[in-house]
């Protein structure tokens, strides 16, 4: 298996990178990766020749500052651009990058291309839930005005990740809104829970915000605007919390005990809402598995979405939305 | 000045909103509260005879599983209900309710109206910020089909109570939205956008989810929809986040000994984070105040509500959204 990785997106690029594809390298048979970006830089921790990891030269790239599409469209000679390349001419299986997102979803979209019926991709995290599960949830950003037929695609291509990927048998489907009786919601939710009902998958109805770390269901489909405020809201309390909580353990000196005294417990707390552990965030419903890690990604955060990303690729995920797509009644192409 | 207050509203009526009520009376000289619902479970609560409290004696109340507009249009001797009337009637000059926030929000728009130009009210409660000063977050669900005009209305109600009621000059406005830059969003928030920049407001921009406990604006405006997302996720994440905390200080000795030690601070935080100290939330755009208490509330936060609501009605909150919407542009009326 062959996986294309941008060296140089992230905030920890390319160092962390590099650390995390020797790893994967040594870790999984079989694997080769192609490393994207500057072979200087690269190289400064590539101990020697590894059979398994090329190098794909560019020294240009695209910086979190830049303007997606724009960037996409001039910067062609870019890593990520570079990477999304390798996939469409078949020299990869798949790529990851921990750079720009909305240039992923953009050279995802202009280089690699949709799958034929999928109208929109949809941008994919696992977050944390207290059982250690996780839910899949989608769209978090690609598509911000989503139709109700979208919502309805995320919710068939989020089952078959996480059936054939996570192994969970009848994976629960559930619709993000605004409460849990039926006929709840916005026009585009009272719309998309109709096609829910009726599509090849195991919908549970409507869930509420308020319970989705609790495990409510394992994919939650919504769409890219509220999906976004979702998952931003979940980050920017918990690290709210865990500051102030910090902080509390500073006041005092019986409380600067109290903080030695339950350090690991407290760490396990973090550790257990790490939702890089799950791998990267995959944007599905392209022609080929393309993963985004989180920009604060270290080594160990890309070993996991490099893992993810196998067994994507060896689970035929894409082939197998493929083939769902096709029995769906037409809902209509791109508008 | 006179407050119609919901007896039965809440999950700890009618006990918690008598005593709030007595409280209120005690501290607020000139304020007369009328309760409105079952007498004899009233008195249970009261002390003999109070001159500033009146009881509206009705046995019919809404409950929290009645579905909200039929409800208010069946029950017409419901407690809820019979509040409305009397702002309606100007046998009072606010009202709260604790109970169904749905039909809180119909008895307001069909028995009490909305304010001339003010095409939709929008529910606004007070989240807290780590710098204490807390952010006004409007609309959190009276109104999910939103449109740009009224998130521009939103902005304009929201500043008029935080410059008046909270002393806030020149309070920030941000818009709820998937990035900072201009440019950044759907549909929906672009138009506001631009709308929201003309408005006679001190408005900052796009702000995103992850900043609001940060105190990244005064107040917040969005959709109903996504602003129920934002409010849920936030309860939901902290709620989580305590009792993943507190299974982790029960897990053995050392972390017993370190809850113990760290007990008051961490109370503190809890304390910081109870956003009932900011009283309830307010729906704006009605002819009259009307104001949310949360459906937990004990007295202390029907006090805070109560104590809000005066300030509401003493500051003319009302008549200078009235007087602000006169000046605009016209909009359109209700579609």
């Amino acid at each position: 298996m062959k996986i294309a990785i941008d060296a140089m997106g992230g905030d920890h690029a390319p160092k962390e990178i590099v650390l995390g594809s020797l790893k994967a390298v040594e870790t999984f048979e079989g694997l080769e990766i192609t490393l994207v970006g500057d072979e200087t830089k690269i190289r400064e921790f590539l101990p020697g020749e590894n059979n398994s990891i090329r190098i794909l030269h560019t020294e240009e790239k695209i910086t979190s500052e830049d303007e997606p599409v724009k960037a996409v469209r001039r910067k062609k000679k870019a890593s990520l651009v570079l990477m999304a390349n390798e996939v469409k001419e078949e020299k990869a299986d798949a790529c990851i990058s921990a750079g720009n997102t909305g240039a992923l979803m953009s050279a995802g979209l202009f280089v690699i291309g949709r799958i034929k019926g999928i109208e929109r991709p949809a941008l994919s995290p696992t977050l944390p839930t207290t059982n250690g599960n996780g839910f899949l949830l989608l769209d978090v950003g690609a598509n911000v005005d989503a139709k109700p037929q979208h919502l309805m695609q995320y919710g068939i291509m989020g089952s078959i990740y996480m059936e054939k990927v996570r192994h969970i048998t009848k994976p629960r489907v559930g619709l993000l809104n605004v409460g849990t009786e039926n006929g709840k919601g916005n026009d585009l939710t009272k719309k998309a829970f109709e096609l829910l009902e009726n599509a090849p998958i195991n919908f549970i109805g409507n869930v509420e915000a308020r319970d989705l770390l609790e495990g409510v269901a394992d994919i939650v489909v919504t769409d890219g605007f509220s999906g976004n405020i979702a998952l931003k809201t979940i980050e920017g309390t918990a690290l709210t919390l865990f500051s102030m909580l910090k902080e509390k353990f500073m006041s005092n000196t019986k409380t600067k005990i109290a903080a030695v005294l339950a350090k690991n417990e407290l760490r396990g707390l973090k550790d257990e809402l790490d939702y890089s552990e799950y791998g990267g965030a995959a944007l599905f419903g392209l022609r080929a598995p393309v993963i985004k890690a989180h920009g604060s990604s270290n080594s160990q955060a890309i070993f996991s979405a490099i893992q993810q990303t196998i067994k994507i690729v060896e689970n035929n995920v894409v082939s197998k939305i493929e083939e769902e797509v096709k029995h769906l009644p037409n809902q209509g192409e791109e508008q």
